[in-house]
């Protein structure tokens, strides 16, 4: 107990159908106080023209989704080795970017501009990659430490940062940033 | 589709049976890129006695939990009011918190000490909430901005910041902020 | 086999259980060679907290329709009593009416006029009623013979009759009429 | 809401499967004001050796049954073309057909004497078929307008007509004909 | 895995509806190596006019059986304390007995003087009871020692036996008993 | 009514299928008096990633488990015709014997010098076996009557025998036997 028994459309690869398991055993763990080893997860697959909604045989089923974490991880990735084209792939068309002190960027390129009298290199140790799953995106936020050099050419590192992304529809919409760096110079 | 049948010994809430079905509704629609308006949970309540998991009935079901972010919320309520003894009822035995420049600190009483030459007084204005379930715990997010007075008594506000605790057992187990105070004062 | 699993928001009587359970046998039986008595309707009844659609709880469930051949065999009851206010209770405001040989008339004071000089007086004999299911109407079709007296007062009786009704949400939106009348006339 | 969860042996076409849940939905929803939108009908196949009932494994499911309407179609289009071997296939052993004025008859070569001084030439404008599943058979209506010749060789046209068949095991049983043949002459 | 759902008329009590969760659970784990804590049953229940088989409704569903063990257990005790009245209760009416060397008896009074000449008392110990489900009958299995007296008053103790019972329909069809009487005897 | 449905990972054989079903039937027919032609039983199957319990994917299901009454025959067989390699094969490491008026035995040698002075041939004629499912094992009855010869080559038959086996993992744990013999021998 709890018993979930999924019925999809059949189709879906191995990873979406183990990934939305787990997703669902700890949306229920979440909500009601399960023994881990009582919840179960079973998924049924039928045919499309086995499923029939508003007497409409089904036609499609939607695609599945990438893990929203990951995403995020290649875009943070491409920013690190400064492959702007890479990054840009990632992003929605109105996305923006807020970081500590700075306006609302939306071009990465502005971002780039902004951060070179701010630190001459930088990179990101993550800790840890969280996914929150609202009614139409994906938040996803990663926290752990900042190195790099300053711009005089010193080295910093274990600099706490946090980063928090709206995933939409397979891209990212927004990308928010807090960290200790000012905290840091001050002291 | 997908279709989602939850069963479930009776006797949960109407408030844990909604919750449950929205956040598997999410989890789902997360991983494959389903329709909302044809994805359907549907919960089946049984008896004790008609749950029979490894040869035994089924004695007495976990309790609900309670929601993760509204915990964190009536946390930070009493810390905001400097109602210490509620504030501290939310808390885990090695409950422990970091605050940006700041050592580790464990106690409540702690962080009042070491903010007063920092501000003195401080409210929260809260964008958000993001709730993510974890196989053992859930971790609460909320962000927005900080307004209150420096120590010279000069107001300030829109200071954006960002909390993140885990929540483990209904009790917080840690607290982590960011903030752009060091940024502010700085400029 | 085959079996058939409903799932409901719990609250419809037995009648509309059993007749939804009786019409889903007919149903697949008419579209399989499936034995009567391994032919199996079993009704699971939720609460509306149970079923969740869309992100959205149930609200409340549509209510149980009337049986449509019974709201025809009323209506034609309180037609041959002349009762036209209570016929008038069971018509669609667009309710149309086609006999043999008359232009199409919408008031049942007109059928009234019409009927005069032909018959003095009428009654059906039902041999049977059937209901056809359609997306947004059901369909009620009756037969069986008339009798009554012509207007010179002489019987006539055994001459058969069929009508047609499309019955749309609780309501008669128009009856087709077909009869011998002008057949057993002539000869 | 409502749910419904079919469970079949394996091996019924796409065809079959859409059409029973095609009807199933609308038995449904002729029974309680469901929202289309929200009716669902999901088949489960299984094989036969996963079925008992019993305690007899299941041999070999009952063959899907062809549309009676299509077959009341087919068997119309082939009396028109005079087809009467055609025609005949379709027939069962008791068959008996019922026209206005005419004594029962049971042969279509009867029929065809029969009409011969009525009409020279006769052919049918559907305007809708209907069926009605019943415990041991479909009955099929269709209704719509005559046109053809007088036995002077005048035309005629838009006289109105209904039939109604009854369909057991995939052949007719009996037609009923009723039509405003009389009424049009005497007019 | 194995999940197994049950699907009863509501009214079964929780001692029925466990024994049956009991016996399935067993039942499988004897068909397929399935760990005892995967292996789960889940009865739903649903009011009578919620099941349909054969386009009929339920009517009252099978009562519940006695535990066929227990009756066993209740006769033997019954003959133990020649209680014949109460002992002859559970018999069906064409009850017939088994005993090593005896002609087959049906009456109880036969058995009684048969064992006159044969032991002056006798007693089981019970080692264990066991069920063998078949189609139309449970076969209950007992062994253990006698304990008891020879006729000419010695005692005698730990002499093995067995005894085989088919019950059906609550009442006991037979009994066959073999032990080790003779063969003590003989030694 | 009742309906069972099981969730198993496919792959199972037919005959396991068929086998699970049929014991189930018996099960719950030995619970309640539920209808033979209204017990029903229906097997879904799964791949392995479409099953998740306490997190985890499910691996391999468990193998299917040999008939216990077939093993029992077999060893007798093998017994019988003195194939002691054979017959040792079926025997667990523990396998203990139990025979009328003998010490327990634990090898198959040991019974065969213990049988030789008591009876020069033996043959079992079979009426019936019986399983009996219990939570680790499987309990097999099988009784019946003995033929054979006398150490002084007189014969006998219809001696009255039952064996009681303890299946475990595919593997006799133990054999009881009682029967007739001192009693004839003695008569």
């Amino acid at each position: 107990m709890p018993l979930v028994q999924v019925t999809l459309i059949e189709g879906y690869s191995e990873t979406a159908r183990v990934r939305m398991s787990e997703r669902i055993t700890r949306a229920l763990r979440a909500t009601i106080a399960a023994p881990l080893d009582g919840t179960i997860v079973a998924i049924n697959e039928l045919s499309p023209s086995s499923w029939m909604r508003g007497g409409k045989s089904f036609r499609s089923p939607g695609p599945e989704l990438p893990e929203a974490a990951q995403l995020v991880r290649d875009f943070l990735e491409a920013m690190q080795s400064r492959d702007l084209a890479r990054a840009q792939g990632f992003l929605a068309e109105d996305f923006v970017m807020e970081f500590p002190g700075a306006k609302r960027m939306t071009r990465l390129a502005e971002l780039i501009d902004w951060a070179r009298p701010r630190y001459r290199a930088i990179a990101k140790n993550y800790e840890r990659f969280d996914e929150c799953y609202t009614d139409d995106a994906t938040i996803v936020y990663c926290h752990g430490t900042l190195q790099g050099e300053w711009p005089d050419g010193t080295a910093f590192s274990g600099i706490r940062f946090i980063d928090r992304f709206t995933v939409r529809a397979g891209r990212l919409a927004d990308q928010s940033v807090w960290n200790d760096l000012a905290q840091s110079r001050a002291s």
